[in-house]
């Protein structure tokens, strides 16, 4: 990850895209969420979707799991390049987690997220605090999900 | 589910136990939130956890396979007793959801709901509103998870 003192409100994470499929959609929810018109098409068709849709959490799992992918990346890259990697997290939770528009069977998903808070913490000086919201947008340009998280990042200028 | 009109603020959902372990912690962590120290028992040992830690979002999509377990539940026994079976959801997102405690490995999480507001719904009047605050709470009593959802439930006297 980036430092703190390198990150502005208005910084875009772009996660790249995810394609639900039925099989994925059906592997996720049998485990975790499995009502009916997450597991099986017909119950779907009989719903008030009109077919298999996603989980909302597999829609935010999903999410969760690119933006680690990212930061992967984004930390090989500047260890490739000599240069330090800050620490993230813990996160401390998120809120206003919304599910606008239901993802079926084929929707692919674009996820970003956009920095919308930063300030610095008291209770880990270290640290700061970044708030972003992150998006997962579909095919049609329609949001599918939206949640706003803060997370500590790790400062570059440590106080004494 | 119980009809709208038969569930009042303050009503409970008790949704059962879960235990953690490291293979189911793991298990999730691998295919949803492969941050180190929730998938490798060393990384954890050296993160600010200090241990092997649960994915927030694994403690979160526990509490939603519980409580569709206990709905399910909840139905069975209704239709049992002869008697007609609401219909739930679907749910509008969630907020002001909390990771307060890590869990660790061999935690056993609490969750229950507890219902904190109900109204009617103007888009969907055959169906009324509610929110409820779920929780997990550890064998210590400390909570590992909250958070706020709010979903439509059907009313039993429908609007003409």
């Amino acid at each position: 990850m980036k430092f703190f003192e390198d990150i502005q409100v208005g910084d875009v994470f772009d996660y790249g895209r995810y394609t639900f499929t039925a099989d994925n959609i059906k592997a996720f929810a049998v485990r975790y969420d499995p009502q009916a018109f997450h597991v099986d098409e017909a119950a779907g068709e009989r719903s008030h979707f009109g077919a298999l849709v996603a989980s909302g959490w597999h829609t935010a799992v999903t999410w969760m799991r690119l933006m680690i992918d990212y930061r992967r990346r984004m930390d090989e890259a500047m260890l490739a390049r000599g240069e330090p990697v800050a620490g993230i997290g813990p996160a401390l939770g998120f809120r206003d987690l919304t599910w606008p528009t239901p993802v079926y069977v084929g929707d692919t998903v674009a996820y970003r997220s956009d920095v919308v808070e930063l300030r610095l913490s008291n209770s880990r000086p270290q640290s700061g605090l970044m708030t972003f919201r992150s998006t997962g947008v579909n095919q049609h340009g329609k949001p599918v999900l939206s949640l706003v998280s803060t997370t500590f990042v790790e400062r570059r200028e440590k106080p004494p």
